[in-house]
């Protein structure tokens, strides 16, 4: 089959690679339909996650049909349509029975595309699918169903949840790209009182007012001055960084209020300052947090039931064998407006074609 | 009356100032039975709390007498011994009503020794009585009760409950000084598996034993190897900065284990250095927090259960007259070995004073 390789930083490639099958009886092997590009793979590709391995195919993100299922597997059987979660999990270490798979201890966690071979392929091998894999529910497009597999969940867990976002607060989510976008979105699910974003770009807080923003602000702008204002000189209930880098992070530390919660959502590579000198007193609770999945079931079910908006995300859509040239459209996101790219393998539903954005190898903006 | 006055950095005298008194309906004033130093008093002398303004009179915790009440207190009158609690509150604002007095927005918090006149006094007024100051159970003795005022509610909320110590935890405190050892022991009521303090003097560790520690390590003997062995390599449950520098909350990030918690009791005056790079991924919670004495009542009634260990705290005592002194001794606790020093004024309850230590100008260490 043909995969995207990652060699080393700054080079990866779309290439020939062995076909995956299936090592353990708990694995299943999924036919590609649509996977997608994050920006932790862009992270790998500049060097920031020295654990990947050359020759590793990338990627975390994928829908398609189960084509082979070990033994053991229970839940799904080839020919399901499922989406393959960005963790997997075993299922029985001390971190999986309290749900918190993003730590599993027994061999799971995020490996697809970090330790093992990931999604950007043909066919990806899947360890223990009965955790790491989910029925489709009919009728999802398989754009929208692809979001599902890390954007949203880390948005709502690692985001809303961690920022502990009750009825009434006012919540600030700093950087509106895709993942911050889906907390934007998530943090709706709790009533808060407004929802503000922050961004470097017109573009993304455009976006951000259609997951659900009520107010918008460039950072250059002066932000802290427009929460201040808005929270009569208290400061937000939650701020949400979903940006990393530490500029942002102690943004966020200074827009909270005395006894908000800072919920870090962004992958870092640098160390921030944290100002205890002044926020020694100030209650604040800092959550940091790879997330779990755990709530991919009920997100699903949002999802099916419309409750959650999902397509204007997807700005690209390519071919699978397009992916370098998808990597450059989407790495140069501030020229090209991308928020997510679609990579399309072999379609499955043709039934549901009609909705479908016709591909190309030229990249098709979706509209 | 006589006082002991902050006047600039470097410098507080025991000198002559203007009596307190009633100011405000919902104020007392006390008699100062017993008072005490505390470590935030040192840093005020050092000038790291730049809001104290030259002329306050210093301290946050005592024990007395009330001499005059306001006519709107509701809970204490005249001939009542009481403990001042370092928080006072006005019980009204959003944040009082939630019980969080130490960020009370209608008056109170930390006030007394810092805003106001404090406690290091023979007379010192409260404000909003009814919600700072605390009834005192029969047969307390004061040097125990004193403690009340700050060490004890401040090792239990800001240490035991922001750490969210669990049955099983392995818990580390990180500083074994007077509000170190209070999470000691206050850590014990949630039957944790082990409990580690780790501290600079050997002094210090031995009081950790008898408050509760299974484990005591010096800071120069790798307690992150410690903890890493006892650990299995996983981390502390809970980890507990009872310091206040950058080096030991940094060493707490780097003990907890994924999806712990590291609550910070340290009163800080420089930034640490927070690593996201690494912990983006780790799960943690890292909780900041002034002192709320919401748990005050519930405290005392333990005190007077006999179910806290109390007395080897106090490690010397002098009459209020020798202020001055007794700042030294505090100050000077690498070689005094000072833990807590308590000042006492007239005493009132003499049925009980066989128990008391005999005062002297000199300072007499209390065995």
């Amino acid at each position: 089959m043909k995969a995207m390789v990652f060699h080393e930083p700054g080079r990866a490639a779309w290439e020939s690679v062995r076909d995956p099958d299936i090592q353990d009886s708990q694995d299943v092997v999924v036919r590609v339909e649509t996977t997608t590009i994050c920006g932790t793979d862009l992270h790998i590709l500049s060097g920031d996650v020295p654990g990947v391995v050359p020759g590793t195919v990338l990627g975390h993100e994928a829908v398609g049909e189960v084509v082979e299922a070990g033994r053991d597997v229970r839940t799904v059987r080839p020919g399901d349509r499922v989406l393959v979660s960005c963790i997997t999990a075993c299922g029985r270490c001390r971190f999986c029975r309290q749900g918190v798979y993003g730590q599993c201890r027994g061999g799971g966690g995020w490996r697809l595309g970090n330790s093992i071979d990931g999604t950007q392929a043909e066919y990806v091998r899947v360890p223990f699918a009965d955790h790491s894999v989910h029925l489709l529910p009919g009728g999802v497009e398989s754009e929208d169903a692809v979001l599902f597999a890390d954007i949203y969940p880390t948005g709502y867990e690692v985001g809303v949840l961690n920022g502990q976002v009750q009825p009434g607060d006012t919540v600030v989510v700093v950087g509106a790209g895709p993942v911050g976008l889906a907390a934007i979105a998530t943090a709706r699910l709790y009533s808060p009182d407004r929802v503000v974003a922050v961004d470097l770009t017109t573009g993304r807080l455009e976006a951000a007012g259609r997951f659900g923003a009520d107010a918008r602000v460039l950072a250059s702008d002066e932000p802290e001055q427009l929460v201040e204002d808005l929270t009569e000189g208290l400061g937000a209930d939650v701020t949400i960084e979903a940006v990393g880098a530490p500029e942002t992070f102690e943004m966020c530390t200074r827009m909270v209020r005395p006894g908000g919660h800072v919920a870090n959502i962004g992958v870092h590579g640098r160390p921030a300052e944290l100002h205890l000198e002044t926020l020694w007193t100030k209650d604040l609770t800092i959550r940091t947090g790879l997330v779990d999945t755990s709530s991919t079931p009920m997100l699903l079910s949002m999802l099916a039931a419309g409750r959650l908006p999902t397509s204007s995300l997807v700005t690209h859509v390519f071919e699978l064998g397009a992916a370098e040239e998808a990597y450059e459209v989407f790495a140069g996101a501030a020229e090209t407006g991308a928020l997510k790219v679609a990579l399309k393998g072999q379609q499955i539903y043709r039934a549901d074609s009609s909705s479908l954005v016709t591909v190309a190898g030229s990249g098709t903006a979706a509209s």
